[in-house]
C-alpha cells in the first residue's frame, strides 16, 4: 500500500473511533428511536445530537467517508418528491459505509390496496432503517407504531419534517461559536406557510435569552398557535414589516420565499413583492453585523439575489450540507444498538 | 480498531469462510447459469440450494453483510414495476458486498425501437449479472440465449417467477424443520390466477407424500394442466370448497387474494366475500395445528387480518425476508463461477 | 482469509498501485477539471486518459473493482433520459470503490423555478463530483462556471457529449494496436444529424495522415462547418453514396443510423434504405480487411445485422464497454486534486 494510502486508512481508523467515542458518550436511548417530531428533543437530547454531528463534518472534511456502518441498509420510502431531503439521507449512509436502496414509493404495492403499514414492514424485511416521506399529515407517527427498524420522518403533509429543524439549529450553533443562547433571530417572508420556521421556533424554546423578529407582510404573518407555544417559553419576540428595521441587531436572517399564489388578491402581492428580498445593498444600507448569517431552506426563486453568495456571511449552502451532517448522526444514533 | 469492530470483521470473516465453504460444496453447475423457470430445479439442486440459502440467512443475522463479490456489480431491469422483487435482489447483491446499478427500462433505448436482446447485451457491457422482468411471456428465456452474463428471472408475463416459488419452498422448509416429505399444504384462495401457488405445486412434485388441499371458489379452482401435471407424480390432492374442514390438518396454508375483479358476476363474487378469509378466531374454531405456519406472497388486502400478525404461526414477513436470503444464495452460486 | 480471497485482494492493491502510478505520471491538470467539451483535448492530454483507460481496462479485467475512491460520491443528474451514458458513469464510479447518487432530476426543484446552477450547487453540497445532461444547449458550460465540484459533461442539447467522442477514439486506439495515424476511417450513414461522427472527426484532427471516407445519403451529408475544420487540418476526406467502393480500405467502418423521419419525402427514404446497412455479406462482397473492424453507438435499429454480432470484428460491444474504462479513468483523473 502506498504510503497516501496508508495514511488515509489511518486517518479513517481515527475517524471511526472519534465517531465511536462521541456516540457512547449520549445517554439518550438512540437506538432503535422512531424519529417523527421535534417535539422528542430537549436541550440534553439536541447537545448530544450535535456533538454527534461535529465529529461526522470534521470526518467528511477529513476522509469523505468511513465503514461505520458496513452491513447496514437504509431505505429511502418517499411518497412525494423531494430530492435533495433523500439524497441528502442517502449520501449520509454513504459516507457512513453503509448501502440504500431507494423505493419508488409511487409504483409500490399501495396502489394494489396495501396498507402503508404493510409496505413498510415488506420493505423491512430487507433493511436496517427506514426513511419516510408521506403526503398524508400524521401518517408517519402512525405507521411508526408497527415497524421493527428504526425510522426517520422526512416530511408527512402539512406536519412537520424534524431533521429540517435540526439542521436548522445546528447550522445557528455551528455558524456561532456554538452557542445559541441569547441570539437575535430574524425570520423573514412567508411566515404563516412557512414550515421551517414553525419547526425552528418551536425548537428554540429550548434554549434562554432568544429574541424573535418576525418580518412578513401581514396577511403572512406567524400563526397564533407557534406564538402561543412561544408565550410559554422565555422567548422574547415581536413582529415587523420591514426588515430595514431590525437588520442590525441580527445574529441570524432566516430568510422563507412569499409565494404570489399565497395572495388571494394579485394587487396585495404586487405592494410587497421585492420587500422581502435580499441583496448585497440590503445588507450594507441595513448595517448588517460582521459576524451575523443569512439562511435559507432553498431553494430559493429570487429572494436572496445571487450577489450575496460571495458574502461570507451567506450561510445558505452550509446549511445545506450541515443537513448532510445531521441526518449522518442521526442515522448512526439510531442504529446504535440496532 | 476497537475491540468490538475487531470482533465484527472477524465474525464476516467466518460469515465469507461459511459462505465459501457451502458454495464449494455444491455440484450442480451453478456459475454462469440463465435461472429462467423452476423446472432447472430438482430435489438435490434445491437441497444445495438452501443450504447456501441457510449460511446466508445465519451471515445476515450475524452481521449483516460481508464482502464476498467485492468488484462486482448486479444491474435490475425490469420493464414492469415490481418494487419488492427488486429491492430484494438488490439488498441482496449488497449484503453480499456487491453494487448494484438500477434500470430504468421504461426510458430505456426500448423505445428507440431496440431489440430487448441489444439493451440487454449493452447493459451487460457494464455488469456482472443481470436481473430481468418483462411483461412479455417468454421473452426473458428467449433473451437469455444471447446474454453473457449469468442472468435471473424476475417474472416474464404471465409466465413464473422461480425464485418466488423457490422462496416459498424455502420458508416451508426453514419454519417446519427443515423438512418437506410428508407435509399436508392447504393452497387457499384464487387457485386460478395466483401464479404463486401453480409454481409451488410444481416444485413439491419433487417430494415423496405430500398432501395438497385446495380450498376456492368453484370459479377459481386450480387449473387441469396444474393438476394433471400433480397426477403424474406422488403427491395427493383434493379440492374443497371451505377452509374449515382441511384447517386442522394443515401444516401450511398458503393464502392468495380472490379479486372482486376475477368474478364475471358481482353477486357471485358477493357470495364468497369473507369465506376465504383468515383472523385469529378462524384458526381457534379451526383447531389449527401449534406447530403449522401461515403463508402469503403479499401484498394482502384484507384477506388475512392484522390479528394474525402477532401470532408466532404468521410466517408472511419472515417468508419475504427469506425471499432475500434465496435471492442472496443464487446471485453467490451464479457468480461463483464467472 | 482463504487463499484464493487473499490472492484477490493482493491483486487489487496491485491494481490500485497501477493506476496510482498511471495518474501521477500525467502532467495535465486533471484535478478538478469541468469537462465540457472535446476541444478541451489535444494530442498529449488524450495520450494521458488513454494511458490511464488502459490501466483501468486491465483492473476490470482482473479484478473488477478496487477501493481507490472509497468516501467519494458521484452524482449523476439527468435532465434527459440517456441509460447507457448514465449507467456508465454509474458502474465506472462504483468499480472505483465509489459511491453513486442518481438524481432523478425531472421532480427536483427546477419545478419549483430554482436556477440550473442553484440546483447543482445544493446537490454538490452531498457529493464530490457530478456528472450532467441537459436538454438545453450550452447549459452544462454555463453552468460549469458556477460549481465547486468537478463536473462532466453528459450531454447538453444538440452540443456534443465529450465523452461519447472519446470512448469511440479510445476503441479505435486500442484495437488498432495503440495507433490512430494513418488510418483510414470510413464514417457511414446519417453523417448530417449524427452528432457522435462530428465529434470524432474534430478530435481525429489530432492524429497524423488521417483519411476519411464519408458516405451517406446527399440529402444527409458531413455538415460544411465540420468539413471546414477538416480542412484546415491534416486530415484527407472524400465523399460518397456507396459503402463498397471504400469497403476494403477501411480500418474503421463507423456506423451511425438513418431514420426515416429525417427525410421529408418518403419515397427518397425508400430508395436508399438498406443501403447503408451492413451484413455479413456485405463484408465478404466488399472485400473487407481482416483486421478492420466496425463500430456503431448504439442503438442499432437493422442497419448491423444480427449476423455480424459473432464476425471478430464487430466491435460495438466492446465499444460499450470501452466507455465504461475512459468514464472510470475520467473520474479518477478529475478527483485526483480534489
Amino acid at each position: 500500500m502506498s504510503l497516501s494510502r496508508a495514511e488515509k486508512a489511518l486517518a479513517r481508523e481515527e475517524c471511526i473511533v472519534a465517531i465511536e467515542n462521541a456516540i457512547n458518550q449520549t445517554t439518550f436511548r438512540w437506538g432503535g428511536m422512531k424519529l417523527v417530531s421535534v417535539d422528542q428533543f430537549d436541550r440534553a437530547t439536541i447537545a448530544e445530537l450535535f456533538s454527534v454531528t461535529d465529529v461526522m463534518k470534521s470526518m467528511v472534511n477529513r476522509v469523505g467517508g468511513c465503514d461505520l456502518l458496513t452491513g447496514k441498509i437504509l431505505t429511502t420510502i418517499f411518497f412525494e418528491a423531494s430530492t435533495r431531503t433523500m439524497c441528502s439521507f442517502e449520501t449520509a449512509m454513504q459516507r457512513l459505509g453503509g448501502q440504500v436502496v431507494r423505493v419508488n414509493a409511487s409504483t409500490s404495492s399501495a396502489k394494489k390496496g396495501e396498507t402503508l403499514q404493510d409496505t413498510i414492514r415488506c420493505l423491512e424485511c430487507y433493511t436496517d432503517i427506514s426513511v419516510l416521506r408521506h403526503p398524508q399529515k400524521g401518517s408517519v407517527p402512525g405507521v411508526a407504531k408497527y415497524t421493527v427498524n428504526p425510522l426517520l420522518n422526512a416530511g408527512d403533509g402539512v406536519g412537520e419534517p424534524p431533521t429540517q429543524a435540526l439542521l436548522d439549529l445546528y447550522t445557528i450553533h455551528n455558524e456561532l461559536g456554538g452557542k445559541v443562547d441569547g441570539l437575535t433571530v430574524v425570520l423573514l417572508g412567508d411566515l404563516k406557510n412557512g414550515r421551517t420556521v414553525h419547526s425552528l421556533s418551536r425548537l428554540l424554546t429550548n434554549y434562554s435569552s432568544i429574541t424573535l423578529r418576525m418580518v412578513s407582510p401581514a396577511s403572512l404573518a406567524m400563526p397564533d398557535e407557534v406564538k402561543e407555544a412561544l408565550d410559554t417559553s422565555s422567548i422574547t419576540y415581536t413582529e415587523h414589516r420591514s426588515l430595514h428595521e431590525v437588520m442590525s441587531e441580527a445574529d441570524v436572517i432566516y430568510v422563507t420565499r412569499v409565494q404570489k399564489e399565497r395572495f388571494e388578491d394579485p394587487e396585495e402581492y404586487l405592494k410587497v413583492q421585492g420587500t422581502f428580498d435580499i441583496c448585497a445593498q440590503t445588507l450594507k444600507d441595513g448595517n448588517a453585523k460582521d459576524d451575523m448569517i443569512i439562511m435559507h431552506p432553498l431553494p430559493r426563486v429570487g429572494e436572496i439575489h445571487e450577489d450575496v453568495d460571495s458574502d461570507p456571511r451567506a450561510a445558505y449552502f452550509r446549511q445545506m450540507k450541515n443537513g448532510m451532517f445531521v441526518r449522518k448522526a442521526l442515522v448512526a444514533l439510531l442504529l446504535k444498538a440496532a
